[in-house]
């Protein structure tokens, strides 16, 4: 991959991995910026508002910019498709997820003109509302900011 | 989680880590049959082909036996669905993948009547047919086999 | 149900149904217009222009009246969305289709201004592009014309 | 079609015959298991509970197995599908439901190995929710189990 | 273009331009029926409710006609469609819109046995639930009814 | 509408009036860049190429930046969701379209930390491969860049 840094690899580590298994790739995860969250829900608009109340108090985006919010809206809304699977909609279908996240921003071209990015990512469980019925899901966006 | 494997995060980080970086998720991997391919195309019929043919090769699913065939088809297109965001369209949209892939057969949870289920993951980039007009993109498809 | 002709479930049977079994539906069939048809492809377009032309060829729509085009088209996208199931791409998805298909023109309601509707319904195979590596698949679009 | 048994037909038969019309198909009936069942409702959690509950109560599924959940869960989608042409919600865009369904499980193929698999049918109305503004809809969901 | 009146040219601009911007169309309004509306919401039912709502009130569509309802209803979705870009749901992806909204039904082409056809036009914004945290936003739909 | 203004509707505007009904929205055009193309195809990717070949040509974003690329892509793509309606498909789907479209680049917000917009529309007609036999569609796609 000719990018710099593979911030879409880090935020899906981010929302994967233990701590411990983190260790060893915590070098990279210095040259950006990130958090980390999690939310379970039958209720996408509770999952989006996790992500963007995370990110803003994180200092991940500027609260005040829409610029910034769009940005991560539209990022979000990308790692939702791979969560749902092209059907974003959660209780309605009867399901309920169960997820960490994460959010990265960095630079990951080598041209310093192509500016920052936005990589969020999602892993955990998607399926019925009984425990135990539920397989695993992993979603990915990606955003200029 | 209450699944005794993750093989959602392990088909993951099979496609996504280098084969130093996965050094200290081996030992997890032992408990599960896996295969790893790359594909780059415009054509999503050919990235479905290379998972199929890699799985067929690599003994993951029994070829002569659409059951197998099925559930490996239902989760590569959940796993595109991640990788197009909802659109399971690459060339008549005007965009390129180039992706390596891993395919995962094992038993995710603790009561062993759960039986055999498939993870299909994809890790690598989209973008514009044009080099380094790209980012990066992960789908992951789950199906019980 | 309310409707003095299900010309859905007519299209259903005409399109499922062998010869011998519709035999008891007859009297019914009486009431409406309806034509026949049958298509295999991994073409999406080759699909909807063998419903098309079985419409113009058995008088079921005006051939030069762009209106009952348009509402014949909008029935047949319909029927494919059951038949793909939401994502309307057979090749590209490295899928084929056996199809058999019908168009039924009636009037369903009691009230003469609720006029003609038009019926298309598919019921046939979708799978791999390999024999036998398939299951059955069903759509049906409903429109006023 | 090359499959002995064509439980999509047999699905479809049972959600949309009254008894009378489905005595003939009866001696086919006897190969496989089969329950129906109906709903009316503009929240489609609510049709997928309905159809989940009957499969359950009648022995369709095994209830504390996932595997099966799983299987009829994403069979269940996929007639939803067809249901609602490709937009998977009901009440939020101002239409409501009234259908029929069937679940049949039974052996559809010649080769003893390829199993057991589900078909889910939905036969009915959609459309405005005021009595007589609605018009006929389908669907149709096939898994392996 | 060939057609003879542009419906949907004229609902967009009906739904977008101030009452001044308007006055040099005016001529080309007289040769249709059309009325115009607003609605602020995070609930898409409340939307389509108010366009139906007021296309009964302003005699666009017979309200008792469900042909009429069913010609409408399609046009509003498809208008929907571009307002939410492909995925028709508001508030459950933490979205809100504020809309103006038009529906024009005329004779569009010169042959006049094409009849009536119906435009939907949405023009607004769209954005998170935070004053002036959000973007424009346009969508049209057209049927023949 | 709080916002300064209005790039959505200058694109929608520049894509469907005539030189001569564009003459009295020059003044606010002079606020922001634009440029204006036309395209007519049964191909997606030449639509898509046709409107960054036009924003490249005219210097609307600077070609060597994928930021910037990326940030024309997502805008464009939702242009084509309202054009298509949800179905980002025109040959497969057995339909062609012939458009004229914009893209405006500019300053929407008060707060000049908002930054560059861009707004991509699209007006034209879509239909069956016959002339004549089609109706008007519209798509507007709005990106921070
Ligand atoms: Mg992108
Ligand atoms: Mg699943
Ligand atoms: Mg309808
Ligand atoms: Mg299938
Ligand atoms: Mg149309
Ligand atoms: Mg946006």
């Amino acid at each position: 991959m000719s990018q710099k840094l593979e911030i879409g690899k880090m935020a899906i580590l981010l929302a994967s991995l233990s701590e411990e298994e983190l260790y060893s790739f915590r070098p990279s995860l210095d040259e950006v910026s990130y958090c980390q969250g999690k939310v379970g829900s039958m209720n996408m608009q509770k999952v989006i508002a996790a992500v963007e109340t995370a990110a803003k108090r994180n200092g991940l985006i500027q609260e005040h910019l829409y610029r910034e919010t769009h940005a991560l809206y539209h990022a979000i809304l990308e790692g939702i498709e791979g969560v749902t699977r092209g059907k974003p909609v959660i209780g309605e279908m009867s399901r309920t997820v169960g997820l960490r996240f994460s959010v990265v921003r960095g630079k990951p071209y080598h041209d310093p003109k192509e500016g920052e990015w936005l990589a969020v990512a999602f892993y955990g469980t998607i399926g019925a509302p009984v425990k135990g019925a539920e397989h695993e899901t992993i979603g990915l966006g990606i955003n200029h900011i």
